[in-house]
């Protein structure tokens, strides 16, 4: 790996302890290129390549790890979605508001494209398809299930609907049909709606 | 065109009218083949050769009422559009739910796998992007919006957030979640979260 070795000597004010520590370090930027590029060509258009020379490591380093692309693009979508470290503060629509305005600012940037590649991925990779089902939107819906649950009840007919109603607006309004959004504004609307006391239920 | 000339005259229980009627029937078999290409193979993969063959037409009387893809592609689009003839009935209540189920019902099917080759095109193609757009989800979002100012009233601030929530998480549901939907039994759950009153509005 002599890339990943010229590249921790060059920097004189950190002494460099090999090893563990510094391929994690490396590895945050091997995703977060992989998280790059995908927002940039796609899915489909990723070579392992360009994300070995965009992060300036070589290309063994990120086989080593991850040794098919699927792989690397599975951890790159697990690591984000453990970064969005959805907040809970005990204020179940505040919550909820919060999380929609941080996914409508995501959109609103390089995420809505990044959206309609990883849709196009899935109707021809059922592998990709899995894992952005089983990594960014189940997630999600659960923790925005959760929330809901804890004021409507956890019996409330609807928690499903509407705990994918705010993601699905989100992205159809963004994505797909390329609508400007206020993130704030849009989300408090949204969170309305979803808390709204359902007519002939209580 | 001799593939035309023999077609028409195969039928010998019809007198066969040549020019006008004869070519408007051969228009909506073209077009339903090119909305079924495009279910089977996308519209990238879409070729008008096998439009013409599927049709049983000569490739230039496909071109010469269409002089390229993206225009027998529209033509497409907007037939289909304009065959779902969305029903009013004064019940708004009652319309949109019946849209939902019409909606559903298509998503069920082939239709999930058409929206996601749509999109995938949208991502690169400009051109489909605006089309699907202004074809198929403008029409909708205004029918829908139309019904629900009817019933919330032409103020209501949530007006076009309720028109994208129905085909909004309709989309997400099947599409992009995959998940199986009861067409009638979902759109009934819709329907009353669209028209539940805003708490702090009226």
């Amino acid at each position: 790996m002599p890339k990943l070795d010229e590249e921790a000597n060059t920097d004189a004010s950190v002494a460099p302890k090999r090893g563990r520590r510094l391929s994690e370090d490396r590895s945050d930027v091997i995703l977060s290129t992989v998280l790059e590029l995908i927002n940039e060509v796609g899915y489909d258009q990723l070579r392992v390549q360009d994300v070995a020379d965009r992060a300036n490591v070589g290309l063994s380093t990120i086989y080593r790890r991850w040794p098919t692309k699927q792989d690397v693009v599975r951890a790159a979508l697990q690591c984000e979605e453990a970064a969005q470290k959805w907040v809970t503060t005990g204020d179940a629509r505040a919550d909820v508001k919060s999380t929609l305005v941080k996914l409508a600012e995501n959109l609103a940037g390089d995420g809505g494209q990044t959206v309609l590649g990883l849709l196009a991925t899935m109707r021809t990779d059922p592998e990709v398809r899995d894992l952005f089902r089983e990594t960014m939107l189940d997630h999600l819906h659960l923790h925005l299930r959760t929330l809901l649950a804890s004021e409507l009840g956890e019996d409330h007919p609807d928690l499903d609907l509407r705990a994918s109603a705010g993601p699905a607006i989100l992205i159809y309004t963004a994505a797909i049909c390329g609508k400007p959004m206020d993130a704030e504004a849009m989300a408090e609307r949204l969170a309305d709606l979803l808390f709204a006391p359902t007519p002939g239920l209580g």
